[in-house]
């Protein structure tokens, strides 16, 4: 059986992806499930596990556990820190979501954290996915040195930082609203806000995986591209598709006046832009064993093409 | 001149421990404005910055560097970690002053984080120093086993995390204006949300220090003493004293109908219970180097002893 597995990878290609996403987003939800039980305070852990187990579509625990085996690595060893993503992930998703910032009452077709348990409540939550996910790496990975858990966790921590994400969020915050945002600056904010903790994500998995840190920084360039794919297609969902379609309000870019790729470069400009990235992903996987790169092509592939 | 000072511990007391405060502080000050510098983008770390060099007791960094050197620790393999603890401190108070939360105005005398910087960039800035916190002990922590540093790491988080500090955040949420609250609550709230970081942070001096599981127990005891003892204090000052001498808001204890021990014990039976509590502190201390005990005997006592 293994065997015939191998001599058509093509073949199985697409159906492989949709097994091997299915399989892998189970495993996440599952440890995410046993890792966040209800526990007392029971509304705290209510409120995490609301966000953390909502859904979603797991890019970033898949990215994680996709880097580590593309360099040989187990999924096992990657699984502590593919939650944790996920929990930063929800974390972020939280904050944002809060009066003081997006001030969004939907996500992913449900209301938002706050608006469930209000939002002193929502703002603890997110800080404690954010020690949980400190917590998880350090304390339940196995078969990995610690000194290559020690460099996951100051990659992550500063992946998410400062100087990473928050960044990203604070230059989104500061451009709300204004008439001329340059394209420069936008990517200044989707390079921050959303590729560095995909970058983080896919450093660590290579790292925990047993990568080189040649490996490591294919993979850096990899999730940035992936990152800003995303972020293009988000973009461009935003403007072409509907809040029920979207499970999110749709069109709130253009409402909120807010800089966007369709806004300043079109919308066919977008697709092309879409498409180099995607391109671009791919080309830094050549020189990977093309059977451990498959599950990253397609979701490259799975990102580029996504509809809501 | 050594032998001198070895002579008259006593003595010297009193005015080693200012001496040694002093020093302490400084050392933290000057790694704290190293760390958080003024960097891209400048409003979060100036946010940052704000509340993390506002002054302030320092007593999160002092017990962790108090607790390495205890354990015959350098007081350099814990300077990250101090740095990190004061981060996660500075980070709570924020959180703990926005709007949603204590809706606080006033903090060590100046307007709180969010009143200059507005509530998206102090849930951020906090965030940030959270996440700066785990970056500064996994990446700056030299001269300790990485197995230790990724010990240190899985115990802070756990300390602060849902079923730490958090946990007493939403138990104090929950009993805010209730009419009963029990005396038992109350210390469920006061050791999760102010001892367990305490505990954490004197926990991870040991570890860092080299020192044995069972000197680090008797810290986790030693710091849960001091945590509950700098409550009492606190509810005690709250009652008892204005707030130019406090620094903040004086009196919001009995305006917000808060469970305080004054209210729940009397006052006399809170001078009491402090002064309990100190006494405990220092038993644990017993065994160790009289020497090296010394800072952390005139810790508490300080602590005992505030008035502000």
């Amino acid at each position: 059986m293994e065997e015939v597995f191998k001599q058509e990878p093509q073949i199985e290609e697409p159906f492989y992806f949709k097994a091997y996403l299915a399989e892998k987003v189970n495993s996440v939800n599952q440890a995410l499930d046993k890792v966040v039980s209800f526990k007392e305070p029971q509304k705290i852990h209510e409120a995490m596990r609301y966000s953390l187990l909502a859904g979603g579509k797991r890019v970033f625990p898949v990215l994680c556990m996709a880097a580590c085996e593309l360099v040989g690595g187990e999924e096992s060893v990657a699984m502590p820190a593919a939650c944790a993503v996920e929990m930063i992930h929800a974390m972020s998703l939280i904050h944002d979501d809060l009066p003081c910032m997006d001030n969004d009452d939907l996500r992913r077709g449900k209301p938002t954290n706050h608006k469930v348990f209000g939002e002193a409540i929502a703002v603890l939550a997110g800080d404690a996915l954010l020690a949980l996910a400190f917590e998880q790496i350090a304390n339940a990975t196995h078969g990995v040195s610690p000194t290559r858990i020690v460099r996951v966790i100051g990659e992550l921590a500063k992946a998410i930082g400062s100087e990473g994400v928050i960044a990203g969020q604070v230059a989104d915050i500061q451009s709300s609203g204004l008439a001329n945002v340059s394209l420069e600056h936008l990517e200044f904010i989707h390079v921050h806000k959303t590729a560095a903790l995909l970058e983080g994500t896919a450093v660590i998995g290579a790292i925990l995986g047993g990568g080189s840190d040649e490996q490591a920084e294919k993979l850096r360039k990899i999730a940035r591209c992936i990152g800003l794919l995303f972020q293009v297609v988000d973009d461009i969902l935003d403007v072409t598709k509907s809040s029920a379609e979207l499970g999110k309000t749709a069109g709130k870019d253009a409402i909120a006046n807010k800089a966007t790729y369709p806004k300043l470069m079109s919308i066919e400009k977008s697709r092309e832009f879409a498409e180099n990235l995607n391109q671009e992903a791919k080309h830094q996987l050549v020189g990977f064993d093309p059977e451990k790169a498959a599950p990253l092509i397609s979701l490259t592939n799975y990102l580029a093409s996504r509809q809501n």
